[in-house]
C-alpha cells in the first residue's frame, strides 16, 4: 500500500452543511478536545459545489477548510457522485440504475445511480476535477475518500447503460459470437446470439431461470464497472492531490474485486463497521452467543483487502433508517469494545459516525456520538476514554496480526454461488461454520484471494489452508496449491470441489476435476442430503463429524487414506474424509460443508497451533488477538458478553492501558477489553 | 353537526339494479315488515345514469324512487365516483390511480381513480349535478352518502395527476423552493430541488429509503385531496337537496382527515362496521378473547368524528371477496350483539349490508341478510328481532356516552407513523394496549383529536388524558394541555414525547422537547430494548411495570417524583415513570410504550375512576356502556364469548327489553345483550 | 386413442446438439446395450433448423438420423417452439408472454412466447412444415413431439395479442355486448362493457379483487388458445407423418383440457414423471410417509387422458435448475421403483430424462442417468436392470387397470378454483384427501372428467363415484348423473355443490342447486369453521367424522336418511351426511370436505370393494396395482418407502422377474417392487 498510518488517529464522519454555520468552530473544538484529529466530509454534498449544472461554487468548503486549519484538524474530502442532483437525474434520467423489471430507481435515497451512463461518468469526472482543483493543495486535507460505498444499497445493475457496456464487455472478452455463444453455453435451450445487439442484462423471465454462464459474466462486468468509475475518479485526484495525502474509499461490499480495486486505485482501504447490525430488530438469528462479533468476519476481509486499513465509519450510536434496520443503542463499553476489535484486527484510523445525530433526513436514526440536544453524553465520553486509550497502546501501531491459518476465497467462486443456489448452499454454511469454529477454539485466521497476484506468497507462510469448495477453478490455481502442498503444506477442500471450470461449465471429467492428483480420490456419486433420512454423519476414529446439506461419495485412489466414512444412507461406510500425501504435504478431501462442529476435529487432525496456549485462558467468549511488530508481542483480550470474563495470564503481560504487569486470573468487565505487552 | 336520527331506525343497502325489476315491489315489502324503513342506493351505479359520456338516463331510478314513495320506503342516494364506467378510464386513462411502480390499476375493481385528475373531477362533477338535479327533491329521498369508502382500498396515490398537485399543494404552503427545501430538509443526501418540476408523489427508489419530511407533506396531501374531492360533491349536493335532508359519507378509513371532512362537508357521519374481519380465515392473531369487540376501537374512533353517527353498513353475514377477505357466518346472536354494540357507541341508524347476496361479482361471498336462495333465514329473523328491540330501546336515543378518561390522538403523529418505523412501533403497540387494558377494566374513554379546533372544549370534560406518544408536537398544542394540567388535569405521556417538529425534523432540543416543562424531566438518553437482554421492566412500588420496545431512561428534574424505577440494563435504577404537579394538575411521564398490563397500574394511579362499580359487576369479557340524557341512565351489557356471562346488579334496573326489573344476579346469554334503565 | 404401444418400451431424451459430434456414436451404441431403443431428440433446438430468420438448414439432424438409422436407434422428434431463436424475441418482441403487469418475459429461459401472436403463429408453422417435410419420411423416426410441456412454466397469458384473442374469443361466444355483460355480470361494480376494446385479459388492478365470471371466461380462453396452438402444429404433422408414426406432447400441466387436445390432436399422450420433487429442498410439507407416492395422483390423472400413455420423461437423477428446485439424488432403488410405478398404472413407454447431465446451461443439476464425466455409474447400471425386468413382465403390456371407484372432475371448476378462494378452500383439501385415504386403504381409483364426451359412458363401470365439489353445473351433468345413479349407481357429494351456474354465478336457487332432487337436501345455512370454535366434526354411528373447513347444514327433505351429525357449533344436531335412494341407486351429500380420515367410513358405506382381500395383504405404504388382460390378472407391488416390508400373498403367484412361484409371506426389499402374475 502506498499509505499507511503512522500512528492510531481517531476521527469523525461530519456534515457541516447540514448545521448552521455558526456551530462550525464549536464542534470542532470539541472535536479536538476528544481527541479526535480528523473529520471526514463532503461526501454527499454535490449542491454545494454545483448547485446548477456548470456552475461551480467554491465558498462553502474553503470556509470550512480555513476553519480547520486554523483549529488543527485535518480533512478528508469525499467526491459527491454516490448522490447526483436533482437537477442530474431529472435531467438525464438515464444515469439512474433500475431494477430488474427496468423501473428507475429515483432521486431521494443515494446510489440510485449506474457506473455506466456516459453523461454521468462526463459529469462526475467533471465535478471531481473542480473539487480537486480547488482543494487538493489545501493544508488541512490529507486525504479523499470516492464516492460512498461503492457497490452498498444494490451490487445489481440493470439500466440501458448497462447493457451496452455489457455488450462491449463480451464482446471485448469473447472478441466473436461463436466463443461467445460457447463461453454462455448457449446452445442450451435454444439461447445462441446472432447478433451482439440481442444481448441484456439480465431482464425479467419466467421463474428467474436465467443462463449461470451469463449472470457469472454479468457479475464480473459489475466488479469491472464499479472499479473502472473507481479508477476514473482516483486518476483525477492523483493528479492534484499533495504528496503523501491519500486515495481512499469506504467499503466492504459485495459484488466487486476490493482487493484489485485498492491494488489498482488507492492507496489504503478504509472499511465501515457497524457491529450493532447483529442486534437489529428483524435479525431473526436465534443464537446470539457470538452475535455482534460475527462482524469481525467483515474484519478479516478488510484485513484480507489491506493489512493495515482504516476505519472510516465506526458505529457510535444506534443505527436505522427512518423505515428500516433498526437497532437499540450500544451499551455502555460497547463502542470502545468494537473500536478496539477493530484495532486489533489492523486498523489505525478509527473515524466514528458520526459526530452528531442528523435532525433532518432518513438518518435521524442513525445516531452520532452525540443527540440532537448536542449535550455532552454517555457516548461523547466514551469516544473521550477510547481515544485516550488509544494513545497509550500507540506501540502496537503497525504490528503485524498473527494468524494460526488461512482460509481460500476467490471472485469467482464468490459471484456463481450470486445465483447458483447448489453453490450458495454449500459455500456459505462452510464460510459461517469455519468462522465459528475459529472463534471459539481462539484459532485466529486470515483470508486469503487466491485469484489475487500476492497470492502464492501469502499461503506459503500458512502450515494450514482451507478452501472450502473451490468449485470453479483453472489449472493455475491448481497448481499454486500443487506447489504449496509439495512444499510441506496442509490443504483442506470440501465438498463440490472442481466440478466447474471458469465459465462455470461443467467438465467431462471425475469430480474433483482439476484437484484429482492433489486429493487422490474420485467422486463417483454426490447428493443433497435429505429430510427423508436421518441426519447425515461419518465417523472420524471415534469422533462423529456432522456431514450436512451435501455429500460427495469419495473413493480414495490407492495411497489415499481414509480418515472419516458415513454412517447414514445408501453411502454407508464409503469416505468422508480423505488424506493424501503429496510431496513433503497433504491434501484433505472432505466431502461436505464445514460446520461449527465439523471444522475443529479436522484442523485439529492438522496438527493447528494454538497461539494462546502457552500465554492466555480465556472464554470461547473473549476474542483473542495476537500482534506481533520487532520481536514484541501484543495481546488483545475483547469481552463480548455483557458480564465479567475470567482469563488466565499464564506469562507476566504489562497492560498497556495502566502500565501494571498482569499475571494469573484475570477480571474482564462486561464488554470489558485488555491490550497487553508480552 | 347539522343533521342528528330522532328515532333509532334500520335500513338496508340495496342493489335494484342487481336484480329483475320485478323483485323491487316484494323486496321493499319485505324490508318493511321486518322494520326496516330506509334503504342505500346508487352508489356502484354510474352507468345507469350516464351509460356513455355525456348521455344522460334518469328512468332507472325514478321508477325505484316512485315506487319507495309508494311503498313508504326512505331512500339515501349514493354518488357513483367510486367505480367509474369502463368508457371513462379506457378514453382517460389519467384518471386511474398507479402503484408506487407507476403501474395503473385498472377497470375491473373500484376506488381506482386518483383525486385529483382535472378531467375526473370534471366527470364526478357533472354527473353529481345531473343526479342531484334529478332526484334531490325526490319525497323518497332523505340523505346522500358521497363516493363510497373514501381511502378504502388504499390511501397512496401515485398518478401523474397527484404528482402535479403535490407540487401545486407544497407551492401553496412553503412559496419559495428555498424554504420548501428548508422544511424538506433536501441538505441530507444532497436532496435539493432546485426546480419545482422535480418534485413528485413517492416513486420508486433504492431500500423505500424515502425522506421522511416529504413522506408527511405527501400523507397531508393525499388528505388534503380527498378531502376536496368530497367537498366539491357536498357543495353540489349542498344546492340542491331537500331542507332537513343530509349529507353523509361511510368510513373510516386511514390516510384522511375524517375529522375536518366531517366539520366542514357532511351534515352526519356515516361509519361501515364489520366486526368478523377479527374471524377472517387469514387472521393470524392469536389471542381471541377480545377479537370482535376490537372492532370496539373503530366505534370509539367514529365517535370522535361524531358522537352520534350513523352505521351505514352492518355486517349481517360471511364476508369474503372472490379472493380474499374469507370469514365465517355470524353465529346467531352476533348480528344483534355487534347491531346493539354500535347503538352503544352512539349509533342511531343502523343499515345492514346488504338485504340479499349478489349473485354475481367480486362480493358473491359478501353475504346479505338473505341468501341466494332469496328465503327467509335465521339471519332475516335476527334482523327481524332486533329492530323489535331497537324500538323498545328508543328511550336511549340522543343520549350521552360515558367515558372514564380520554385517549389523545392527531393526524400529524398517525401520518409520520406511517412511514417512520420507529415512531410505528410505539404508535400502535400503544394504541392497543391501552384499549385492551380498558376494556378489560371496564374503563370506556373517548378519543380526543388534538389537533381540532374543539380539542380544549373537548379534553376540559376529562380528568385524565393519556396522549402515548406525542413524537410531533408544537407550542400551541402544548400551551393547550398546559392550560388543561394548570386547571387539575391529570396528563399521561409515553416514550418518545416530543422529539419531532411539526415537519418531523428533530429539534436541537433535551428531549422530551416542548414537553419538558410539563413533564419536569430531561432524557438523556434513550433505547430500543434488545432481546440480547432480559425483558425490560419498571417497579412501581412492588407492581412490576412491563416497559417493552423503547426505553427513554428519565432524569427528574427538582420537583419532579418518581414513581417507577427500570430493572434491567445499564440503566437500572433510573426513573421509568415519573410525577410532576403543573398548577392543579399533574404530568406522568412514563419511559416505554403501554401495554395491556402496564396501563392499568398507571391509570390508577390517576385515580380514574370506574363508571360501573356501584351500578354492576361483570366479567372483563362483557362490555358494560352507560349512556345518559335528561337525567336519565342506560346500561348497555354485551356478552362477546360464544358462551353465558353471570353478571350483578346493584341497584334495580328496568330492562327496556321485556320492561322487568332486574337486580342481583343475572345471566348474559351467549352473545347476548341487555339494555337496562337505571 | 389412434396409437398404442405395442410392447414395452424404453427410451431416453437425448440432445445431439449439446455435445461433440464424436460422442454421438458411442452414445447410441451404450443406450441400445442398456437396453434403450428410442431417443426423443430436437425440442429446443429451432435455431439448428433455421439459424437465422427463413433460412433454413437440414444437415445438423440429417446426420444424426441417418447415423440413428445406422444403430438401429428410433427417435422421437421435437418441434422447436418452445424456445424462440432469439434473432425472432429481439425482432418481434409482439410474440412474448407477460407479467401481469405487463411486463415481457425474456429471451434467456423457455415457454416466455404466448400462444395468440399472429407472428409467431407464422413463423411456428412454418419452422414445423419445414422440419416435417425434412425429417417425416426419414426410417429412423417413429413419432413427433409438438412444442415441450406446454403451459408448464405459466399457465397465465397477458400480452397484448392475448387481449385481442380473448376479444374475438368473447365476442364469438358470446355475440353481443349485451349478452356478454349478462354473463360476466358486469352490473356489479359499475363494471358494464359499452365496446368491446374495453376487454383486456387481467391487468393490474386493486387488491386483486377480479369479477370470478371474467377470470373463468380467461382461464377457458388459455385453454383454447393452447389447444388451437397445438392443433395447428398437428395439422401440419399430420399431413407429413409416415403412417404409424404417432403425434403426442408431453404433459400433464394445469389451465388447459388435456383430454380435449389429446383427443382432436394427438394419437398418444406423454406425461413427464418427476417424483422427487417430493424431496425438493424447498418442500414445506411435514408428512413424508406418502411423500414421493403422492405423484402417483399424476400418474392416475395421466391415466385418465390415455389410459395406455407414455412417459416422455422419467426422473434419472437429481433435479434442480440452477437456482431452484434443488432435489436429492434419487436413491439405489427409486429409479426403477418410479419406472413401475408408471407401468403400473398404464405407461407403456418410459424414456428416462436424460442420457447425461448437461454441462452447460440453467439445467446443469437436472441430473441425467450419466453424470458429467460420462463414466459408467449406478443409475446406468439400475436403469439396465430396469430395461431386463421391463423386457420379464411384457405379458402385462396392454392389460386394463382395474379401479375400486371413480373420482368426478371438470375443467370449470378446477379453472373456477383458480380465482375463488372460497372454491379453492374445498377442493383442493378434498383431491388429497381422497388420494391419501385411497391410498392407505388400498383402494385404486380412476379419475373421470364429467366434461368429455365419454363420460357417460365411464361412469357406467364403477358402482361408486365420488364428485367432491361440482360447485359449477348444469342440467345436462346432473342429468348424466341421474342416469347413472337411477341405473344403480352410488355418487357421493361433498359441501358447496351447485351453489353456481356455468358462468360462476349464483343462481336464485336452494342451494345444492340442481342437485337437490338427487340429494333430497335442503341446505338452508352453510359457513366456514373457525378457529373460535372447536373442531368441528360429525357423529357416524359411532364413527367421528372430522368435517373441518366448510359446513354445509343440510336439512334432509322427506325419504332422505341421515347418516351422520354435526357435533360442535349452533348447528350441533343437524345433518353433516345423507342418503337418498333414486331409482337403483342411491347419492350421499356430505357437509363437509373430504379428508384423509373422513373418506374411508364414507366410502365403506357404499360397500366398495377392496380388489386385493383376496390376493395379498401389505401395508398401506405398499402400493399395489392389480391389471388384467385376456382373463390374466396382474399385481404390481410397489414398496416406496426406505425399509422392508412384509407382505402376504393369499394364492400362488407367478414372479415375472424371475419365474419363482411364491405364496403365503414375502419380504420386499426397500424401495423394492414385484410383478405377479395372478
Amino acid at each position: 500500500m502506498a499509505f499507511q498510518w503512522e500512528n492510531y488517529t481517531a476521527g469523525v464522519c461530519y456534515y457541516p452543511e447540514h448545521w448552521p454555520e455558526e456551530l462550525w468552530a464549536g464542534d470542532l473544538d470539541r472535536m479536538l478536545q476528544n481527541g479526535i484529529t480528523v473529520v471526514r466530509v463532503a461526501e454527499f454534498a454535490w449542491n454545494k459545489c454545483e448547485p446548477e449544472e456548470g456552475v461551480f461554487t467554491y465558498d462553502f468548503w474553503q470556509r470550512f477548510l480555513d476553519l480547520c486549519s486554523e483549529k488543527g484538524m485535518q480533512v478528508i474530502f469525499g467526491t459527491p457522485t454516490a448522490t447526483p442532483p436533482a437537477w442530474i437525474t431529472e435531467k438525464y434520467p438515464e444515469v439512474l440504475n433500475c431494477s430488474r423489471e427496468g423501473i428507475p430507481y429515483r432521486h431521494g435515497c443515494r446510489r440510485h445511480y449506474n457506473y455506466n451512463s456516459p453523461v454521468y461518468r462526463k459529469l462526475c469526472s467533471r465535478i471531481v476535477e473542480k473539487i480537486a482543483q480547488a482543494y487538493a493543495k489545501h493544508p488541512a486535507v490529507i486525504g479523499w475518500q470516492i464516492d460512498n460505498e461503492l457497490n452498498c444499497e444494490t451490487d445489481e445493475f440493470y439500466s440501458d447503460a448497462d447493457s451496452q457496456a455489457f455488450r462491449a464487455y463480451l464482446q471485448q472478452k469473447f472478441g466473436t459470437l461463436e466463443k461467445l455463444n460457447e463461453a454462455l453455453g448457449t446452445v442450451f435451450w435454444n439461447q445462441t446470439y446472432t447478433d451482439w445487439s440481442q444481448i441484456y442484462v439480465p431482464r425479467p423471465l419466467l421463474h428467474g431461470g436465467y443462463n449461470p454462464h451469463l449472470m457469472l459474466e454479468w457479475r464480473r462486468f459489475i466488479s469491472e464497472s464499479c472499479l473502472s468509475f473507481c479508477e476514473m475518479q482516483a486518476a483525477i485526484l492523483r493528479r492534484h492531490k499533495k504528496p503523501g495525502d491519500f486515495i481512499t474509499t469506504n467499503g466492504l461490499f459485495a459484488g466487486m474485486d476490493n482487493h484489485r480495486m485498492t491494488r489498482e486505485s488507492l492507496d489504503t482501504y478504509a472499511f465501515d463497521f457497524y457491529p450493532n447490525f447483529a442486534y437489529a430488530l428483524n435479525n431473526a438469528s436465534p443464537d446470539t452467543s457470538l452475535r455482534d462479533r460475527w462482524a469481525s468476519l467483515n474484519l478479516i476481509n478488510a484485513r484480507s483487502v489491506c493489512p493495515h486499513f482504516s476505519i472510516m465509519e465506526q458505529q457510535s450510536g444506534a443505527n436505522g433508517w427512518a423505515n428500516r434496520l433498526e437497532a437499540c443503542a450500544p451499551r455502555p463499553g460497547q463502542l470502545t469494545l468494537w473500536a478496539m476489535q477493530g484495532i486489533a484486527h489492523g486498523a489505525d484510523f478509527i473515524s466514528f459516525f458520526r459526530w452528531r445525530t442528523c435532525r433532518i433526513g432518513t438518518e435521524i436514526y442513525w445516531h452520532g456520538i452525540l443527540d440532537y440536544d448536542n449535550r455532552e453524553n454517555r457516548k461523547l465520553r466514551e469516544v473521550r476514554g477510547f481515544t485516550e486509550k488509544m494513545k497509550k497502546i500507540a506501540p502496537v501501531c503497525g504490528a503485524a496480526f498473527k494468524a494460526s491459518f488461512a482460509l481460500l476465497r476467490d471472485y469467482d467462486n464468490e459471484y456463481d454461488a450470486r445465483f447458483d443456489t447448489w453453490h450458495r448452499r454449500v459455500l456459505q454454511p462452510s464460510h459461517d461454520g469455519i468462522f465459528e469454529a475459529a472463534a471459539r477454539a481462539h484459532l485466529p485466521y486470515d483470508i486469503i484471494f487466491i485469484d489475487q497476484p500476492d497470492a502464492a506468497e501469502k499461503i506459503a507462510q500458512f502450515p494450514v489452508l482451507i478452501y472450502p469448495h473451490p468449485v470453479i477453478t483453472d489449472e493455475k490455481r491448481v497448481d499454486l496449491l500443487k506447489t504449496y502442498v509439495e512444499n510441506g503444506g496442509t490443504l483442506i477442500l470440501g465438498c463440490r470441489t472442481g466440478y466447474k471450470d471458469m465459465q462455470g461449465q461443467c467438465p467431462m471429467l471425475p469430480q474433483p476435476g482439476l484437484f484429482a492428483p492433489l486429493t487422490g480420490t474420485d467422486v463417483q456419486d454426490f447428493t443433497f442430503t435429505t429430510f427423508a433420512e436421518p441426519d447425515s454423519w461419518a465417523d472420524m476414529d471415534g469422533t462423529a463429524l456432522d456431514t450436512p446439506i451435501f455429500n460427495d461419495i469419495i473413493t480414495p485412489l490407492p495411497g489415499t487414506r481414509v480418515l472419516a466414512r458415513y454412517q447414514e444412507s445408501y453411502y454407508k461406510g464409503e469416505a468422508a474424509l480423505t488424506e493424501n500425501t503429496v510431496g513433503k504435504g497433504k491434501v484433505m478431501h472432505f466431502g461436505s460443508v464445514f460446520t461449527k462442529d465439523n471444522t475443529l476435529p479436522i484442523l485439529r487432525h492438522t496438527g493447528v497451533k494454538n497461539l494462546f496456549s502457552d500465554i492466555c485462558t480465556a472464554p470461547e467468549t473473549v476474542e483473542m488477538v495476537l500482534r506481533e511488530k520487532e520481536g514484541k508481542q501484543y495481546l488483545f483480550l475483547l469481552n463480548f458478553p455483557n458480564r465479567e470474563a475470567e482469563i488466565t495470564l499464564h506469562i507476566p503481560c504489562k497492560c498497556l492501558y495502566t502500565g501494571d504487569t498482569l499475571q494469573g486470573p484475570v477480571t474482564l468487565s462486561p464488554f470489558g477489553t485488555l491490550v497487553l505487552e508480552l
